[in-house]
């Protein structure tokens, strides 16, 4: 069998440890917690989602777990480590929702997961994790991820309950993540992350555009985007079009080109949406 | 068991599922993909070919795919995903030669492995995937890797039979790739793939070169390379040396050097063999 | 079962290879290593180390090798391959520790492990892989790791005994590595590695400072680093510390941002540890 068995709070194990970093794959750091969790479980079955968040970017890490965690079975063990505050006392957490577990500083890393939570009024319980018995023996000052994520994470995956990892921990840290607007004829949002194409992945869902009606523009920066495309391939090369992306949130393109570029945007950048006609009214005083 | 079972068409599951994309390993796309796999099959193994394939470069993924699937086990299940064309109405397909199954878009990403199935006599057949009984319940206009692709590769490696997926396919897309030149006394061929070291790998088969003789020269832009070195450690640093790759085509490499730099030269790019006597005559008519 | 089993030598076998290259994941010659592995032995777990060392750094696959392994669990098969000399009459070399397997050319790139062994006093056999019997079929002068690596790690992880692969081999190539310069009041080493988030780790072991005392000063280029910190979290950004690492060696870092970059260091640099009295004494004769 190379799953994972039994109980760990209420929510089944499913054999699967997930690794979400910024650690890069050059150096061996990956592969260490890999044989950590390796010489715990060596049945748990690895998947890693990214390890090329940008050094320290706490908020992208956060952006690419909300990103995949919903596609995994539930059960799933997700280890997130970006820490720039390794060793000093931020708390490192369990959360445990409906749906999977999560392991990572509590540095704002699970906001995105947390806010998803809160807005699906899904109960979740978090546990710092303080019980050293299910460390390395020996835990560095500069690489918790190895000596404290990954043993946790087999250790969990094994069927250890959840609260055997430490004490329940209230008021996990978030990041203050800027939320959209919304007006009776205008959306804005930003930017939340430019993807490797070049696209512009978007915070506005789909479903917040459904009052703005069909004719709308899009604008970014100077430029100004008019309607929806159903998708990419239906433009011209070059066309730069807004969308609905594969996680329902708007996105901006370039068709087989880089929108980021082509626009001059990047993460953090404000995205407004508007009925064709307010710009009319504005313009028309 | 950690094997697949079963048949599906005529050729026996492997178990294995491969990847091969231009997603890149930095967004969550790749790790979304095995998360859906997982969660149909969560004993099939899976392996990465590439997802470093240039943006939308469908000649550079039909080279790579070409260039690993021959190594895996029979019954591998291969995925393949450079998709510009993805919400449009170009087919899915899935491929079944007498060595493996292959899932992509209908957009000549499978041009290498269909031109080697016709040159090899293989028999084959292909399926446009058009049940949706196989597909995830909603399907977006931009990520069939997620929706289609991956779900029908699982079902696939837990046996369900080819010809489920849809109706038989004919007519399938393939790139025009240059065919090689053959003269007398020159073979002219193109470089089809430049690799991480800078070396450049051609289009032109080793067996190709035996109607030459011995006495070789390669030609790139203005260089000149005499005769065929048997590996590339033999000669000194920074020597720009022709030798027989690893998939037994012809390649160009500068020992601990990069050649494409050093010679300025990329895909496409024209690779003449002539027999030293050829330029002689020319020279001196 | 996912695990292979039998002894093959002292050492039980682990059902683990890992896989350290220089081959990039872009091309796909690590995925065409896994096929030819998985095509022997379906059920071994493989982990890749790093496939992102420099073209051809021997000395950079040694250390993160080093890095990598010890955190596996006994009877892990490694797997390393940079190797400039192939085709060449270089060996290839099975080494056996007490703890571990490895398989490599004999140029260097074991150096740290053998290091390693020699001063743990482990002791070690070595065997030249020389019976074909557990090649490929076809041996290219120019991929070893597909031809002669990965069927041979396949064939041990199915409990082949080391013995089988071919004569035992003595005196395995060492590179000439720079030892650190111990001084009463100074010790000498450098720069071993520079990681993703620039930080220099040195190859001065954080116990060789002990002797210095309480008051020391680091120094690299022109830049005086006075006293350790306990972990990079508790400085102001920017500020560039020096501190123990993850592996217990010097390693200086800048807070939140890029060590290498802003000092101008890089691998093979020179890093100077000293008691902070040891400057003044030179300062005033």
């Amino acid at each position: 069998m190379s799953q994972g068995r039994g109980p760990a709070g209420s929510l089944q194990i499913a054999g699967i440890i997930t690794l979400t970093t910024d650690f890069g794959t050059r150096d061996a750091n990956v592969a260490v917690m890999k044989a950590v969790i390796l010489g715990i479980n060596p049945l748990v079955r690895l998947v890693d989602i990214s390890h090329g968040i940008e050094a320290q970017n706490i908020a992208q890490g956060s952006y690419l777990l909300q990103r995949a965690h919903s596609h995994f079975p539930p059960g799933t063990i997700h280890v997130a480590v970006v820490d720039p505050g390794v060793g000093s006392d931020r708390r490192a957490i369990l959360l445990e929702t409906s749906h999977a577990y999560y392991l990572a500083p509590d540095n704002g890393l699970l906001t995105s997961v947390l806010r998803e939570a809160e807005r699906d009024r899904d109960p979740f319980r978090a546990f710092s994790l303080t019980n050293p018995e299910y460390w390395l023996p020996r835990v560095s000052n500069v690489f918790h991820g190895r000596d404290i994520f990954a043993p946790v994470a087999a250790h969990l995956s094994l069927g250890v309950p959840a609260e055997s990892f430490g004490e329940e921990a209230e008021g996990l840290i978030t990041l203050s993540q800027p939320e959209i607007q919304v007006g009776p004829d205008r959306i804005v949002g930003h930017v939340a992350y430019v993807d490797r194409f070049g696209n512009l992945l978007t915070n506005i869902h789909g479903l917040d555009l459904l009052p703005l009606g069909d004719e709308l523009e899009v604008v970014v920066g100077d430029r100004v985007i008019s309607g929806l495309s159903r998708t990419y391939s239906e433009a011209q090369d070059g066309t730069v079009v807004a969308y609905i992306d594969s996680s329902t949130h708007l996105a901006v393109a370039e068709v087989r080109g880089d929108a980021a570029e082509t626009l001059g945007a990047g993460e953090g950048d404000v995205v407004e949406v508007r009925t064709a006609a307010a710009e009319d009214r504005e313009a028309s005083p």
